[in-house]
């Protein structure tokens, strides 16, 4: 017999008791959250400067972390979940969400091969099918096809697995063998792209110098006949193209790539295309909106979507397709003995530590399978439908405000308005709103000029919110 | 107004009642894990073939998820909770783990920038910081010093983000802007390390013919020697040497690299020196264990353990760890106008996005809090102890039976073994453990014999757990 202490862990009971205080603070959190600032007003620092310099030696109750948690903790946040919070792109959760993710943390299961626990595999491997026939994705990104989804971290990861992919299927192989050969690659995104983009190609060894920023049109979007010229120029230096990323949706101003004369190009060059509709492709769920998404079926090698932005899922939950599992997985597969099982063996099965960066994984499927039944395809749309509507609303107001103008078309949730005139104005209004708590923005550079964005889509957000806000924007305009 | 329907969320109280279903149905799951086969025993497509083939027009209750939990999913997982869970390494987690991370999803914040919530990204800082004194790491590796700590998924991300920020500093950024050049670099580490250097040189564009597999001594450790012939070869040659990879706790067997040795090389050499302490690294957090460290304070430039794997903080949970946070910062930095903010202008906070190859990023430190402070440094201690003392006392049972052999140094929490002699009636065994679902080992091929690892550290793993996996261990040995 060992004759050292045992660890002592919370009992079920305490789990219980402790348990229900947790779900009712969550609760209480999402009631309250409205009275709060949006915006932590917190300066750098202040948060660390409450908290004891040592870990304590001895264990403390659950109790005591939930109170330091109101005291120290909620000061010190950005409320994500406010109703007034229309900065960035909303991160949107809700109550299946969130108890779908109590769920995964109580399973503690790993999903990183499918013999690690078959239904963390297959459960993903089904409702990112349902999420394809949602979004009316085509078939060759389901795993009936020659493709399938996996669920990543983030949007930023599943560019990187798409540029290793196109890598890999472009030298057939010798990417992963021997490098990448230093300026014999490009890679090709509108100016208007998101930075996740640069930030791949660093971590992928191109380097930034093989981005080929393309011009767009005057709705932001990027010219194909620009693409074309930008690829025509490597070619004929020898330069390899090796990916051509559109956006659906940009993070600046929501900016929609022509897809389809993008896509085209991409077939003449052979350049894998990845379509990064991270925010919009959510959009696709409504039938009156799937025009977003003209192009992907034919032409997209993989494509990415966050149900953890729009579609009420709770961050981290970026649903990432490609057409042709075989690129993905023969880029990233790497098998040592100890992983190596007979379900492996048979390939029967998805190993899906194949298809992204990290080997382990979490039961990510569990919160966008909970998502899905407990709102309903028609309860998404209402939700996606009803963000639309507000934005919509949002931009006549500032229409009919000859004060301000719009700075870019704004089809779905995002709108991009300024005041007309300088810049330094609306820096000024921009500070002032979000310093007086109530509402959160953004901002973006629109054509060299300083501009607000306002996203609309966080679960608790409706119309008097999106009214309020408004209102707000234009006394504090008028109070210069 | 609006004229569109307004979604419909569950409600506060809907929330409350369910929330203490889920809290009940996991704190009973946690008291029948025992009871249930370790590993699932469904083929290949069963679970799928259980799931509606298309998802549901109309929303459900989350009542009728659970069920399906219960009738679907839970037959289809491999439970890694179960006190008689030995494969790969544990995943533990706790009680207050579990409940913060519920934490993190109700508040849904977003940790990309400090700006985007302040406390999110100081109580990370604060919370590393502590575990570093824990674990007794150099200061170096602190904020106060001229490094710090950051959570990241997993250490194979962690070496992926050390291995960019190596490349940066020997290129002096060149690799960033340009590139790598083909066949200019190498990688060191040793034929026992972990296969996410693989992956991680395939992802950065090195290519797997820029590693080097060190020979290792008998003990299975990394062969000093081996390494500065290998780094010599290389330089003679005009290769450069990027970084080498230590590993304190290899995946197969446990073996500890010498570290000292090691880092002189790599300061002779002027090369990048990480140390994957995936496993292992947590034993510090007692002091007899220390020794595991020896030379990390004078010549690591990173650092990785995984609080997810034997410190109850629930998957996922890396911390990671640099010297020099300017070299990863430089790396990986990009500034798109859409995030510019006065805090980050400002230099004095941290902007975590710049830590990690994603941009967005969940409130993971609450858990690494709730952890520390609910177990306190001793409670974290006594698991620890615990499960070495059990990995002793199990190690000496093998010990004493002329039918086992153990086949590497045991000093932690995992051992392996075998049946004397070929390799057929092991792989049997194994098979046979298995598929019994009251335990689960893994395996591993130890100076090409194949071999059993078991691995304790699971929060629920008590010595009876171990004593009845010996004794059947022994018995189905003996029926052959």
């Amino acid at each position: 017999m060992v004759e050292i202490p045992v660890p002592q862990h919370m009992t079920a009971e305490e789990f219980r008791r402790h348990g229900r205080a947790v779900v009712d603070w969550i609760a209480d959190y999402w009631e309250r959250v409205e009275s709060l600032p949006v915006r932590s007003r917190v300066q750098p620092g202040e948060v660390r400067g409450q908290l004891p310099s040592t870990p304590p030696q001895v264990g403390e109750s659950f109790d005591a972390v939930l109170a330091d948690l109101d005291t120290i903790v909620v000061p010190g946040l950005t409320h994500w979940q406010h109703p007034g919070f229309f900065a960035y792109f909303p991160t949107s959760t809700s109550g299946p969400a969130v108890l779908a993710e109590l769920l995964t943390s109580g399973l503690g299961v790993q999903g990183m091969l499918w013999q690690t626990s078959p239904a963390c595999t297959e459960l993903e491997q089904h409702v990112l099918d349902w999420l394809a026939e949602m979004l009316a994705l085509p078939e060759k990104f389901t795993f009936a096809g020659t493709g399938g989804g996996v669920i990543q971290d983030t949007a930023s990861s599943a560019i990187l697995v798409a540029l290793v992919a196109a890598l890999h299927r472009v030298s057939g192989g010798q990417v992963a063998r021997d490098g990448v050969a230093r300026g014999r690659y490009a890679v090709y995104t509108s100016t208007q792209a998101h930075s996740a983009l640069e930030k791949g190609v660093r971590i992928s060894g191109l380097g930034t110098s093989s981005i080929r920023l393309i011009e767009t049109r005057p709705d932001l979007s990027m010219d194909p006949d620009a693409l074309r010229e930008a690829m025509k120029t490597d070619a004929v230096q020898g330069i390899i193209p090796v990916m051509v990323m559109a956006t659906v949706g940009t993070t600046s101003t929501g900016a929609l790539d022509p897809v389809e004369p993008i896509g085209r190009i991409c077939r003449e060059y052979g350049v894998w295309l990845h379509v990064d509709a991270a925010y919009a492709g959510v959009a696709a769920v409504c039938p009156e909106l799937r025009w977003i998404h003209q192009g992907v079926a034919a032409y997209a090698d993989s494509y990415a979507t966050n149900p953890h932005k729009w579609m009420l899922t709770a961050f981290d939950c970026d649903a990432c397709y490609v057409a042709d599992r075989k690129a993905l997985v023969g880029a990233l597969s790497v098998l040592p003995e100890y992983l190596r099982n007979t379900a492996t063996d048979s390939g029967a099965v998805v190993d899906y530590r194949d298809w992204q960066v990290p080997l382990g994984r979490r039961f990510r499927a569990l919160k966008l399978w909970a998502v899905i039944r407990c709102y309903g395809v028609e309860g998404l749309r209402t939700h996606v439908r009803h963000s639309v509507a507000l934005a919509q609303q949002f931009a006549a107001w500032v229409a009919a405000d000859e004060r301000f103008e719009l700075m870019a078309p704004h089809p779905l949730s995002l709108v991009c308005f300024r005041l007309r005139g300088p810049d330094e104005p609306n820096q000024r209004l921009l500070e002032a709103l979000n310093a007086s708590g109530r509402i959160y923005l953004s901002h973006t550079v629109v054509r060299g000029a300083f501009t607000l964005r306002l996203a609309i889509g966080g679960t608790a957000t409706r119309y008097e919110h999106v009214s309020a806000a408004w209102d707000h924007i234009s006394r504090i305009a008028a109070e210069g």
